[in-house]
């Protein structure tokens, strides 16, 4: 264990984390679980409330063998790791009184809609099978079984039994509430960057210009990591409607190729439907646009026709923190008491508990799992670009 | 002058508007300004924010020579008449020290998209020619003169030099301030309903079960008269979008036939863009759909595609009341004190200064206009069902 981070004074934190998204939530819970003072700082403060960032915008599929084709393999080993460490972090929630994440396992259907998309499922299929994952190709006529609602012109599909899924604002409602509560955590209203003196990490100086005191900080903002970061924000677009809770159009997450492009429907018991998600290369850009809304809702009438009669509730675009390599950066880098949790890209919901473990491991100095250490900052030269003053 | 009117006692009014959209406030402006003491009862009160009732998503086209195709000669006769009324309400709000409802006179332009909209167009136009309104035919690269943002593809079009356009949200606040502090009108932010006795209007009861006593109630409650007058809910989706202000898409209100079905694009100089509108017959829901949304960006986008690119900032969906026969209800009915200002359809802002005169007029015992009186509610056979106590 780092004494360093051990021997703050009683005003000050062990660690700040900034950033209140999914990963910054988890980090400072696994953090404080482990008997660390956090804090936390983000704009959004300690209310689950729509704000900036990928996580209040994401679905919530926990689908790494879904998406195991379009990652690559150490991705997509991380991904299956990841889900295990959900029913631990569902059950505190439940044991502290926090709101039900709704975390399930309910499989789900990959559809295609004509014959090349079917050529590109069956591809995705073969490398699922080479890597030992269930997943079972369906015909046309058992993908309408599974789904009635599905267009009859679908081609065939994937059914992926092991597909969890997760709200993800319940979560991050179920994260604070356990954090204020249970852990007695602060958190700040307010954005803040990594303060450095002679290199090293001293603290978080928030916008206000207050400085708040730390030996370790955690980087949890996720796509405005990008500018000290090699992370990349990758735009996505994505549509919240309301199905009949009692007769709901969809019973699985489907996961669909229309025409080649990709479009994904979750429901929720609770009647939700969430579709998404574009993938734009524009930016830092929260904005929704009329493409973007245009295509979504053209690419699922076309996979469900019966969407629709469906009343659309929300439009929202989020950016997600892509790294370089697809993997996220986790852990220690070359600045003392700076410690990375970003890049995460899509998967910033299914990382996020397996990335808390791990950021306080990297904190705590312990080793880390196997899985993760892929993860490792240090395979970029310049993992963090940060100016301070001299010590 | 119904001496009735005039003789309320100091606490009570002369006139009750049940109802502040578009309709009830121009009614309660055009009253107040005659001397009677006015009250408006309204849920949404004296502030202009979000509000049921087709004003609230109303794009503002003043255009009646646009719709004298789609409409009947007295009903564009009517609209004509009515844009005159314009002027001197904007004098009065500018003089009042209001806000700029954004009146002006833009011409429009009608497009085709293909060849036999190009044929609708035409009929269209032979119409307003025989009507002796200024349409003139364009070519496809006329169109396109005038819009360069026109998808190559389109056929042809008409231009209307005469439509005219306003801010239907900033006519509503503009109202509101000379309601509320010229005229010193109370505005009850409630609910309520005509109280009958005997056979005769005897005020409004509130939705908290109060009572309000006036000699006159004026019924504005638009598609929520439905339940008591020949008044049908029709509604209508639309959308807002943010273009450029300096670099605008479009300057020009567009209205455009794609393969059949209508849609319009009206620019705002503040750069808002407003795509309208869906027409519905599933009575009275004000719940945007998938298809709402879908179908009115395919259709603006295939018409401009450089809508694709274009911020989506709102998708609203209101109901209008439409009448049997197009006409408005506007006018005394058999019930002693109740005048109607209602089933207004597609035209409400159009014919909102026009109708508040005519009510005042209607108030007061005064002639009505020739154009007005086609919208005698006495055409048909119950004009408004209410019950009440017996005297």
């Amino acid at each position: 264990m780092n004494s360093t981070v051990m021997q703050g004074n009683s005003g000050s934190p062990d660690v700040i984390v900034l950033g209140g998204g999914i990963i910054g939530l988890s980090s400072a819970w696994s953090l404080a679980r482990a008997g660390l003072r956090v804090v936390v700082v983000d704009p959004a403060g300690a209310v689950a409330r729509p704000r900036p960032g990928a996580t209040w915008a994401a679905a919530g599929m926990l689908a790494p063998v879904s998406e195991a084709s379009l990652a690559h393999e150490p991705l997509t080993r991380l991904g299956t790791a990841a889900v295990q460490r959900f029913p631990d972090l569902v059950e505190s929630i439940r044991q502290a009184g926090g709101p039900d994440p709704q975390w399930r396992r309910t499989g789900s259907v990959a559809v295609a809609y004509d014959s090349a998309d079917r050529d590109e499922l069956r591809r995705r299929h073969d490398v699922q099978h080479r890597w030992g994952l269930d997943a079972r190709m369906l015909e046309a006529d058992e993908c309408r079984d599974l789904e009635p609602a599905l267009d009859p012109g679908v081609a065939g599909g994937v059914l992926i039994p092991d597909d969890h899924q997760v709200n993800p604002r319940r979560l991050v409602a179920g994260l604070l509430h356990m954090l204020t509560r249970v852990a007695g955590v602060e958190v700040i209203a307010r954005a803040g960057r990594p303060q450095l003196v002679g290199g090293r990490v001293e603290g978080v100086r928030l916008d206000d210009g207050q400085m708040r005191s730390a030996p370790v900080v955690v980087l949890a903002t996720g796509a405005w990591s990008s500018d000290v970061c090699p992370v990349r924000p990758v735009k996505g677009q994505i549509l919240r409607l309301r199905m009949s809770a009692r007769d709901a159009l969809l019973r699985h997450p489907v996961r669909g190729i229309v025409a080649g492009r990709e479009v994904y429907l979750v429901p929720r018991a609770d009647g939700e439907l969430v579709v998404g998600a574009t993938t734009e290369d524009v930016g830092l850009d929260e904005s929704v646009t009329a493409a973007g809304v245009y295509e979504l809702l053209r690419d699922a009438i076309t996979l469900v026709p019966g969407i629709q009669d469906l009343e659309l509730t929300e439009t929202l675009a989020r950016c997600r923190p892509a790294s370089p390599d697809g993997l996220p950066l986790i852990g220690r880098c070359h600045v003392p008491g700076l410690v990375l949790a970003t890049g995460h890209g899509r998967h910033g919901v299914l990382l996020s508990a397996l990335t808390g473990d791990a950021v306080r491991d990297a904190v705590l100095g312990r080793p880390q799992d196997d899985a993760v250490t892929a993860c490792d900052p240090g395979r970029f030269t310049d993992p963090v670009t940060l100016e301070g003053r001299a010590a």
